[in-house]
């Protein structure tokens, strides 16, 4: 390795900017700034080093006589993506768009970026294939857009928290092994634990319907695995699932909940992301609540009212969901509610008039399902009754069972899927790319 | 089922006012309250309800001619952990704790205890075998202690976002579910993974190193899985880690990060939590920035002046601690630097003058290690040579090590488990008690 590209450590030096705070600086202040070279130009005595970090992006201005040649020469070796500091002298610049540059005095070189990325940063996201942008996906996420993207997935999970702490809502982890199945039938991933089966929990929900008993509204923000067969745009085999439940309430308070925290969330997003939005691509959609809600069989009336053959119990796809979409106005978020009690788990209750359908919802976004909630059973031999008509083993489940006959409170609530709901916010088409190292039946690595 | 046991629905009832709330209504006001029963008291004609809530508890006065007879009635079948509702007038009495008690009107039962509690909730945590609590856990924490120290470990984590947020740290999740083991050693969990086998993640490290290179400055709180076959008070199969990295630092960085994180989080308990702790009987130790840093060499040095024969290269064990104890201040918070390389794992930093010790640190608390930290190395070749040192099959991390081509920065970060943080503010003896639903060699369920 010759001298120029060998690599330094950090050592005594530390950054005394960010590339955002750079035009507070005065004339002539001495700055240390960090990041990753996004670009390098070349005019022979005239070189331009384009530095990224964390909160955008400044411009390095390296001229003959002006700057140490030495740099000039370790500018002309320099790689994109390589990881670099520098210590310079700050010159106001009205017209640039970070208001400043620097004047390199020294260059040091953390890491050299050792081949050239195999897809370009700067390019539409879409032009690339996305597989070879997951193979490198640390790289990918340099992209600005991503940067956007999971920024705004930051103030998600961080509004989403602040609204149920002041709710009064206490933060819970529940396990992610587990013993038996939690809604039957979908597909589990099975481990081995130590010299027992046991399967990755495909959601929290038997813990948090019993954490009700002891903290009354609980909220859980973790990951769930499914062994989901499919390859989607719209299915991960691991999520982030945002779920809540509440005690003495039922699925009306629960859809209260969730609209006034979806409302709280864009709230937060279009401040706290302000900035970032102005110059992206991304249009966060308007949300006004309450959201719209429509039953079930409103649902069903305006299908069959177009001809189409949908029965009282079929599930609502969103192909089937876009027939109706021209008849109602399912363009935003909106609630489908009162669904039929034969396709949702053993656990959602029942109407109290009509057997037949239940206390449920869920929310959407167009055609895309974002979140399922519900009024949930609370006596033993219900629970069992139906756990029999949905053809599960009743004794798997004793240690969930027995804690009803400690006095359970009533208790409703709903889970999110953050990717998806990621996906509606940002206009995302595919999954993967609101997750930062997807997982589905392709992928495992990295 | 006789009419007085039968249970009713939520239906139109809500909740007014929750337990704190009460002292300040009016003499008089009519309140609805909801929770479960903490005691009745029958003495015929004035009988007593105790009501818990997540706010605290009321009492509930029935006395002959001043409340219906049915209720009355009600009163008397009434079991203890019992589900219900009660509208009633509210009688203020400063002589009471609560400031107030409530004369009912009408008592909704919601969901009756069917079976007496196999454990009083009022008696002390220890008295009763840990696992005949764990086998009704969601009953076990109804407990008043228990209550106080998960609602600590929701201030725990509440502030701990607070902190890093501010410090411009990026939230993100990692899959748990990964192709290869990241430490080496230590056990895994394996899965299906689909057609291939898998192994459950026992820390996001290779990805939050990764990440810096694209948001600098990560954290992210989520599980972790270690299939641990030992029976300690201080292990888990399934336990929370708090994990932070940041680019451009080193472990001095990481360790003031850590203190400082340290200091905001017990500031916001002694606020957040005050009252609890005020009536119970936990007391949060102090702590002062910045903590003692002892290093590895000066660990050995004492140990060696008290006669006792540790090699370098050997781990401390909590035995080991203990004698160490005695001849240096190891009360409270304080980090150990400088361990030897050959001990940490492969991405640990040897030290650049001494290729023997490495960039290191581990927080403890007493002989109880709360986390673990270093700079960690960023250039492949220095990479791979550790790996190989390590006896690690190098082919493969090649998703992690391609990574190292494109500039990733100089890095350094720590792990929290929280389990054990909350152990150390808590004085929790037994680590089991510090989750919500432990998971260990023997235990799976709940």
């Amino acid at each position: 390795m010759n001298e120029i590209i060998q690599e330094v450590e950090m050592g005594q030096w530390r950054r005394t900017h960010s590339s955002s705070e750079i035009r507070s600086c005065s004339e002539n202040d001495i700055v240390v700034v960090m990041g990753w070279v996004s670009s390098v130009r070349d005019h022979g005595n005239l070189r331009f080093i384009q530095l990224q970090d964390r909160k955008g992006s400044t411009q390095v201005v390296a001229k003959k006589g002006e700057c140490p040649d030495p740099v000039l020469e370790q500018i002309q070796s320099l790689k994109e993506h390589s990881s670099i500091a520098i210590k310079g002298k700050v010159k106001l610049q009205q017209k640039s768009p970070s208001g400043a540059e620097i004047v390199p005095i020294e260059l040091k070189v953390f890491s050299h970026a050792r081949n050239a990325a195999p897809f370009l940063i700067q390019g539409k996201r879409n032009s690339i294939g996305l597989d070879t942008r997951l193979d490198l996906r640390a790289l990918d996420l340099r992209r600005n857009s991503l940067q956007t993207i999971f920024h705004i997935r930051h103030t998600i999970l961080k509004s989403i928290r602040e609204f149920l702490d002041k709710e009064g809502f206490t933060e819970v982890n529940t396990p992610k092994m587990i013993a038996t199945s939690t809604e039957g039938g979908a597909a589990l991933f099975p481990i081995f634990y130590y010299d027992r089966e046991a399967f990755l929990a495909q959601s929290p929900q038997l813990y948090k319907e019993q954490l009700t008993m002891s903290f009354e509204n609980v909220f859980e923000i973790g990951p769930i695995f499914r062994a989901e067969p499919s390859r989607t745009n719209r299915h991960l085999s691991e999520a982030i699932s945002i779920d809540t439940e509440m005690a003495f309430a039922d699925y009306n308070d629960a859809m209260r909940l969730l609209e006034n925290l979806l409302f709280h969330v864009f709230d937060s997003i279009r401040s706290i992301n302000k900035h970032e939005l102005s110059s992206s691509e991304i249009q966060i959609p308007q949300i006004n609540i309450p959201l719209p809600r429509y039953s079930y069989a409103e649902i069903l009336q305006t299908l069959h009212e177009s001809g189409e053959n949908v029965r009282y119990g079929d599930d609502l796809s969103p192909q089937v969901l876009k027939l109706s979409a021209s008849n109602m106005n399912l363009d935003g978020f909106y609630f489908i509610t009162d669904w039929p009690a034969s396709i949702k788990p053993f656990y959602v209750k029942p109407d109290s008039k009509s057997e037949a359908k239940s206390e449920s919802f869920d929310l959407m976004y167009r055609t895309l399902e974002i979140s399922s909630g519900s009024t949930r059973i609370n006596t033993k031999s219900e629970l069992i009754d139906r756990m029999r008509k949905q053809g599960l083993n009743v004794q798997k489940f004793d240690y969930h069972l027995k804690v009803f006959d400690y006095g359970i409170p009533p208790h409703a609530g709903f889970g999110v899927g953050l990717e998806r709901f990621l996906m509606a916010i940002t206009g995302l088409d595919n999954i993967r790319d609101a997750a930062f190292y997807p997982r589905d039946i392709d992928r495992l690595a990295p």
